[in-house]
């Protein structure tokens, strides 16, 4: 039996045969890096509790695979556990599921796998259950990651749209556009002074500790990621059916993030973003929710960038801009930026 | 706003992208197929019980997506259903991530999900979050699908390879090899009188019927897909450090796939299977264990086809073969038939 080092460093289609090569590379990658996780199972046990449970997927394609600020197997981790934070869970359980292509370099597998490590370590999550799979090349550009995850909804967590109401703030937790432009300028090679980096985070203990002190009053939280946070308004204004309005000079930007859209002729508002998080926030509880999220890094930027109107205009997302100007702010209607998450 | 027909009945990056044509692709397409499910949400609330709960992931990525007996979605949800069904669950919850090539057919597209909606009113399970992910063209092969699941664990479930004996005795479903031959088949072009097909079924109800009606006599259950029934065995074999002895002419195989296995060159012990089911059951149980197998047309054929033997031996399999030698039963060492689930 030829030994991983004779394949030359490279991922073979062999190693996804489900055969002793895939025992091999998970026994002498994966697990190493996992060691107090179960990617052999098939399927995993998780401890019954009395609580409601939220399940989630997404599947990653980012491409670079490495960028400034994070990296695929990073990405993975947290993109999933917000999407669990922000129905008001704690992530519990994830499952880690790899589509590689043929050629891909294992020291590459390696790093993005100590990547989801530290990232789970960090998220106080684990991987219970996996899966390899690899296609020839040609067929894949790299490797792609799936995680699942399961988490325990927080009995104090009230979310919905149908909680909404004329006069609810909108909170924001920072700056926007960082993950987006970060990809965008490393594939364009444009250089900044200040360097542009991913935002990605993992929003999970910032949403716990805003449902713990504050429960009902937070009304609605979502992370902005594709179609950035210009489709989180849209989606909460048609969802609600009010006016929502929001001022441009309260929302928190980096320069060279600006800078960068401007060259690339970007519109901030709709870039993605994976560090930050939306939150909908009954108006008397604004403040409290603010001192909340500055005592988090991530949050440290949080405002309040505007509020629910009212029913009787047309359900839609008005910006104040800049220059005293009033803009309505639509989703994009296709695809800007691909693989950019 | 073009609509999804001046596409050119095509997916294109735009759908991929989050905005607009992502609803469009959501609510036009995948809502369509699975109205009663809510893939629109990133995160599922599951009702919470007081029992134990299965978590699962596999990604699907055979070629042909659309094949003899199956395709890619009803691969996908079998295929893990099966894997909750072998640990002693019911399946509870899907999610279901789409990674799709730019160029893909819609109208495939739409046969896939008519499919995956099939296969879930089949499993009795739902479709609860999910997430879609474009690629260029040339960044995958048409169509990967990744599903994760959730179930509820039997409490008469009592599964594992520590509780395995001498003198158990190894029970087989049905016939072995047909999915992985009815793929290979279709990808050769070869043509039999007898069609090969593939034996992609939902294993739950027979899991369950077993579980609930002999309890612990079940000691271990595993669907034999990649690696195929040798991969099992050699499985069964040195984790419970015992010898397990089987008999070639007790295993069901229909003679189109043995056919083609020989014109291929493969061995059917180590091909995959999509709707087999190998029990390791107490002795005094195996009776009552063929009477419920029997009583599922998939299962129809059901049988003991050896047994655990003594610790005193090596931890192999040895198979008795028609000609009444002695073989020892190895797992492939790599990838034999690439994309085959």
């Amino acid at each position: 039996m030829k030994p991983m080092a004779a394949e030359k460093g490279r991922i073979t289609l062999a190693h996804g045969g489900g055969g002793r090569l895939t025992d091999q590379l998970l026994k002498n990658l994966i697990l190493k890096h996992l060691p107090h996780q179960a990617v052999l199972l098939d399927s995993a046990v998780l401890d019954a509790t009395d609580r409601k449970t939220a399940f989630t997927t997404d599947s990653y394609v980012v491409s670079p695979i490495f960028f400034p600020g994070g990296d695929l197997g990073k990405l993975a981790v947290f993109g999933t556990c917000n999407d669990l934070a922000v129905v008001g869970a704690t992530p519990v359980a994830l499952s880690l599921a790899l589509i590689i292509e043929e050629g891909f370099e294992l020291e590459a597998l390696e790093r993005l796998l100590q990547s989801v490590a530290q990232a789970c370590r960090e998220a106080n999550v684990k991987i219970v259950t996996g899966d390899t799979k690899v296609v020839a090349r040609g067929q894949a550009d790299g490797i792609y990651i799936n995680t699942a995850g399961v988490g325990k909804i927080s009995p104090k967590a009230r979310l919905g749209f149908e909680r909404l109401e004329t006069g609810d703030v909108i909170l924001l937790s920072g700056t926007i556009g960082d993950h987006g432009l970060a990809i965008m300028a490393q594939r364009e090679g444009l250089r900044f002074d200040t360097p542009i980096v991913s935002d990605v985070a993992c929003l999970a203990d910032l949403t716990c500790a805003l449902i713990d002190e504050l429960g009902e009053a937070v009304k609605f939280m979502r992370d902005p990621t594709r179609a950035g946070l210009a489709g989180v308004l849209v989606d909460v204004a048609e969802n609600c059916d009010r006016e929502v309005m929001i001022h441009e000079d309260r929302i928190p930007t980096h320069s060279a993030t600006r800078a960068a859209a401007e060259v690339l002729g970007l519109d901030l508002l709709t870039v993605a973003n994976e560090g930050k998080l939306v939150a909908v926030i009954d108006r008397p509880f604004a403040e409290p929710a603010l001192n909340i999220c500055r005592q988090f890094e991530k949050a440290a930027r949080a405002c309040v960038i505007g509020e629910v109107g009212g029913s009787h205009s047309p359900a839609q997302v008005v910006m104040t801009t800049t220059t005293g100007g009033q803009r309505i702010v639509q989703k994009p209607y296709g695809e800007q930026l691909p693989r950019i998450c």
